[in-house]
């Protein structure tokens, strides 16, 4: 895969790059540059250097050069993602984005946004919310994470279950691809069927296929109001049949989520809990929005979709201020899962939505089965369960049960027809697993892919699927 | 294009076609065959041959033939396609996936079905509405359509406005590659980022890249109601600000749909229409859905935001059975519009939301200096507006004028930074064309992609981007 590459950057390479990226454009320190090489997947590789383009032409010269000279290039923005795929684990230079950040333009008439992809996404929403516009992708990682990586990655979120994932946002991308050549794919229309689908092909490449410069992003009108409910139940079962009960009646809830036995101990380890400590298996959390003045009656369908799974508790929010301290409880379930180990490996794999019960019941038993703490939780609505595993990484045992108790997730996800990961991506931590995922036809074909866009492979080298 | 393709079947190719497709498996009368050769763009060619593979194996087996003799292959079902895409117009055999119409699997738990190609969208859903699932892609054809056609050309309709296009709804792909290669694209699970996007990759690529044999379909809740507003406005722009005071009342609709002009005019010609004839210039009509007991709140919600636009009439519809008179006035734009010409061009366009006024106004300029009569409405909601453009075939003068007219709605929308097609699609009749949006970079990485999955170019031969 870096056959043809170079190992290492020579002086001419560092004289072209001090030219193209002069002052602090360039970072070869070596303290500045650990930074680069790191992202929330805690894996790491020094980067050969740090360059950090301001604008396009920098980005096009850089990969005419790059591709012309063999050299690799990883690109990057807030390095949020989980699994290592911005992180130069096979070397090169990190082509970080941090310097485009640039909001182009937002739109109230055309529902549609241009950004940089170093915009942080939160930023954005909060911008955007100034208009009466709303870009649903929630990443939990929102309030660092930029829209060009959320692009890269196509990331997820709780939203996911009425509104989707990030690539139902993307219109348009325009990218610098190996040799300079600049593509755009999309535009800014809401529907577009001229051409081969450039852009979702670019939506959760992973920077393998070219360095973004423009993204073209869908808004919606801004819902006027939401409303939560948080019900504990005494078993998963329980749990699941009220969500059940919630899809029958007919209701496509913004957010549906759920934590496990576990998770709601480690939750009431840190925190004062509002269910029953003794009783509850598992909790439900649902989000619903729409107008003002029918969101009394939402709560209330909601309360009735879920009496007959026999709730212990329930508990409503109508409006941000009362719904905030029930989606605490959920968002503290990531901090707590660090009371059963001091490391942790999380995955976020997906199973078809009536699995979730047998995915959980069995990720549980496979944790009992390696002596391991498991803790599930997340996007029941569409079936993408975290599967947090804690251990010790500095007892050589633990760490070995940890990875051993991680395969067996994988194999049982796969075997539920499920997927190895829902929103994280593959990156370096599932790439040795994506051939248990994908055959041989997929991976030529995506390998093929890859080659139309970047021949000498020098984009994100070793982050594919082949 | 068809450079090493063959120019016609020998005999001996009709052999391996009579063995592979036993008795009506193999059309070749003509008589039988010209209905295999048109589709709804009024253009039509003669197949060489049209096989009915009644299963996977025979699709498998005929790629591989294909390939190696050179010889081109133009899947198919039910031929509503309005743009020429399954029409045979550089030769070749015609696969038909009529046969192939299976529903493998309808699961309320997963929201997800399976499918073969060939399953009418219409029976579809209402099959699934029976398990109160909900397929939300509605195109104009979709009593006719197949869902095989529809994730081919990405098919559009009303709804996309809330609910997206059949993009949005498509979880995987098993598709037949040249030389017979089986390749699964994407799952079963609502989320999944591994490998690169094949799924979408094979959505609206128009029988170009693989013949489908199995369709994986997202599902929602049924909604439980909706209930529909037409108001009457006496000027376009006042349509339009009616329009835009919805969205900004935080209202996401299932449907925004308008009327121009022309259009009321010409369906008052076959119908006893409501609203004032000699005001009127532009309708709107909106669908929203959701909970029965909130349904009476949202109508009252619509009618305070379309009141500052200045209505001059406004009818509501609660529950399916008010609402389908309302409904039926808005599809009689089609069969309407032939009072105008016996003949028509139809475009689908779409531009940036809020270039819509701009867009209809400039489209309606357009058919004053060409002197033809120009009909604008449509999907109002995401910018997709219908050009049609009626005219008289047999009057040369006609003809000429209806394509220069045409040629200069498909300038202005791509001034306006529109797209030539929002849901239709190029195929034959705007292939000319294609070259006028993408650009020779987007064009050159199509055609290398095309080239990894269909390198002797046997599928749908013609019909690419490049």
């Amino acid at each position: 895969m870096t056959g043809n590459l170079v190992s290492a950057l020579t002086p001419a390479h560092l004289r072209f790059l001090e030219g193209l990226f002069p002052g602090e454009g360039l970072v070869t320190d070596p303290a500045a540059m650990a930074v680069y090489g790191a992202d929330s997947s805690r894996r790491s590789a020094m980067p050969w250097a740090v360059v950090r383009p301001k604008g396009e032409e920098q980005i096009v010269e850089l990969l005419k050069w790059a591709d012309a000279e063999r050299v690799p290039l990883v690109p990057r923005s807030r390095g949020t993602g989980m699994s290592g795929g911005a992180v130069p684990a096979f070397g090169g230079i990190v082509v970080s984005c941090l310097w485009m950040n640039r909001v182009l333009d937002v739109d109230a008439d055309d529902f549609a946004a241009e950004v940089e992809p170093g915009v942080v996404t939160a930023e954005f929403q909060a911008l955007v919310q100034k208009h009466r516009l709303f870009y649903p992708p929630d990443p939990a990682s929102i309030k660092m994470s930029s829209l060009g990586g959320n692009v890269a990655t196509c990331a997820g979120g709780m939203r996911a279950v009425k509104y989707g994932v990030t690539r139902e946002y993307v219109l348009g991308v325009r990218a610098v691809l190996p040799g300079g050549r600049i593509v755009n794919a999309g535009g800014r229309t809401h529907k577009n069927v001229v051409g081969l689908d450039l852009t979702r092909l670019f939506t959760g490449s992973c920077g393998t296929l070219g360095v973004f410069t423009k993204l073209t992003l869908k808004l919606l009108p801004l819902p006027e109001s939401s409303a939560t409910v948080l019900a504990a139940f005494p078993s998963l079962h329980d749990c699941l049949a009220g969500a059940r009960g919630v899809f029958r009646a007919g209701i496509l809830p913004t957010a549906m989520e759920f934590l496990d036995a576990k998770a709601c101990w480690a939750i009431s380890q840190i925190r004062e809990v509002p269910w029953p400590k003794d009783t509850t298996q598992a909790v439900l959390v649902l989000k619903v929005d729409g107008g003002r003045e029918t969101m009394a009656a939402e709560l209330s369908r909601l309360e009735r979709a879920l009496a007959p799974s026999g709730p212990l508790c329930l508990f409503q929010g109508l409006g941000p201020e009362e719904e905030e301290p029930l989606w605490e409880l959920r968002r503290l379930v990531s901090p707590a899962g660090f009371h059963l180990g001091v490391d942790k490996l999380g995955e976020d794999v997906a199973v078809p939505r009536g699995k979730t019960a047998q995915a959980v019941d069995g990720f549980q038993a496979i944790g009992r089965e390696f002596d391991t703490h498991v803790v599930c939780y997340g996007h029941l609505g569409d079936g993408n369960t975290h599967v947090n595993i804690f251990y010790d990484a500095k007892d050589p045992d633990q760490a070995a049960r940890a990875v051993k108790c991680k395969e067996a997730v994988f194999r049982l996800t796969l075997s539920l027809g499920g997927t190895l990961s829902g929103e994280h991506g593959t990156g370096i931590t599932k790439g040795p697993y994506v051939s248990w995922q994908l055959g041989e036809n997929e991976r030529a074909v995506m390998a093929g892919i890859k080659n139309v866009f970047d021949p000498n492979g020098i984009l994100n080298p070793g982050k594919g699927w082949s």
